[in-house]
């Protein structure tokens, strides 16, 4: 939200809430609350579903309280805001922004497919008409992190995934292939803290929670993922990434339920419109992001 | 085989045996039985290991007999030789010849990687000198041939495979996602048959054989795909493969035993020695495939 919010190349014309690290109600709450935060009150959020396409509930993981804390921002309190979500729904939205402004409009979930997968099947052809949809999940040349086979978005919902990759829309996966290489430090949230500003400092406190989780998850890499921000960014500076372009498809059975990969039976079609991220230009994004950050958390 | 006698780049200094498709001595056989067909009757055979790494024999799985026959030669009678193998064992040659040529040494395992998991144990210093290993075998963005995570080759002894992914050697991974890409009809073998030579009656029926079963196993693709030439043709021109440089793990526990994958722990070392063909130049190949292929046949 903050990447998008710090580039003068885009217009974010709203967030759409899901579920997957808390519950989709808090969620919405939280990103109203760091909108509020980075003086960006006229952007609208829009409830999405509250799980997936196959289930009747949805329950938070331990794992995803001790990832992001149980209020999903570290634990950090950030001032709830007077603001209240749209009324329209975030599939309406959704719909109704690919029909308004078509190749203009990009899609970029972070979470569980379930809202876009709902959208396509209200109206695949406004769907197949956006200007891109760049998704953060999935996992194709390594493995997953919720188990050897999933990535936790992927994870959330399956079938909705499938569906996106199948849609015939023009997606990139931004996975864990990526994401993985694009780290954080303490020493990045240090620069964000020295601002002094209110911003800097809850971003820098929220972030570093994070990174100390990753301390346990995942020591290997010696930092924190950015998975979200690579996604927003490759959205908007495309060349951010190498990408495989690759008919793709998510395993719904058995134990490789939720993995990302090619689809077999579609090798040899010709021009497959759905690519993946396979490699990233590591250096120039973490500078850009770190530019664009903070810039932005100077002003508020 | 065929594809490296007809390449005029290299000298096919010995084959080296193993289990797979047949029993090891069986593909012995059969190597010294094509060899002469083809007038290499100096190219000495080298008896392999008779099984995987972690078992004390092997057995020929039935679907193997389905898609090569019984015989390894799709049910096609060759003549036998009065050549014998080799005295020294496949393992000793490959290290030997590793100490000898160096850089100028091309290895091509297009089945278990047992031999050369083995060699790499007896000398793991000459080996790393080699100028490169192809194998074929291992998918990475598309699932398994033996259940949905794991390919053939790599199923047979996935130890042995992981071991030489972990070597530090110049390895390219030519799998089922750049080998199922490219395809033989009978209309290609039709035009070997009609050369109205011995070998090409041969490998037209062998290969017929072949493709009649990728009509049952594999109906999607409209042909059978060429593992092995590919492997042989990417380590002569490298040019047909397009590569990601990926440091590389064989699951070696649980569901995805045999299947290959990113090493996520050692996804941000620099400069992976690695390779991964990922995209294939379908048509080049396939007419490069022919054009040697059918002008070996004619000859012989």
């Amino acid at each position: 939200m903050a990447y998008a919010a710090a580039s003068p190349e885009v217009e974010l014309i709203g967030i759409t809430g899901t579920y997957g690290n808390v519950q989709m109600a808090l969620g919405v709450e939280n990103s109203i609350a760091l909108l509020d935060l980075l003086d960006l009150k006229d952007v609208p959020v829009f409830k999405g579903l509250p799980h997936a396409k196959t289930k009747d509930s949805f329950e938070v993981q331990e794992i995803s309280a001790f990832i992001h804390g149980k209020n999903g921002l570290g634990e950090i309190e950030l001032p709830r805001s007077e603001r209240e979500a749209a009324d329209q729904s975030a599939v309406d939205f959704i719909v109704e922004s690919a029909r308004k402004y078509g190749q203009d409009l990009y899609i970029v979930p972070v979470g569980p497919m379930t809202n876009i997968a709902a959208a396509i099947e209200k109206d695949p052809e406004a769907m197949k008409n956006v200007g891109k949809v760049v998704l953060m999940g999935g996992a194709l040349t390594v493995p997953g992190n919720v188990n050897e086979f999933s990535e936790a978005n992927i994870s959330q919902d399956p079938e909705s995934a499938d569906e996106l990759f199948r849609a015939d829309l023009p997606v990139t996966m931004v996975g864990l292939d990526v994401t993985t290489r694009t780290l954080l430090t303490y020493e990045e949230t240090q620069k964000w803290r020295d601002l002094g500003t209110e911003s800097g400092k809850f971003f820098a406190d929220m972030t570093d929670y994070y990174i100390k989780a990753y301390e346990t998850t995942s020591p290997h890499l010696g930092g924190c993922a950015l998975h979200d921000p690579l996604a927003v960014a490759a959205a908007i500076q495309p060349d951010f990434l190498q990408t495989l372009h690759l008919n793709m498809k998510v395993d719904t059975e058995g134990a490789g339920r939720g993995r990302t990969i090619g689809d077999e039976t579609r090798i040899n079609e010709a021009d497959p419109i759905v690519q993946v991220g396979v490699n990233v230009a590591v250096d120039e994004f973490v500078d850009e992001f770190m530019t664009r950050l903070t810039a932005l958390f100077k002003k508020h």
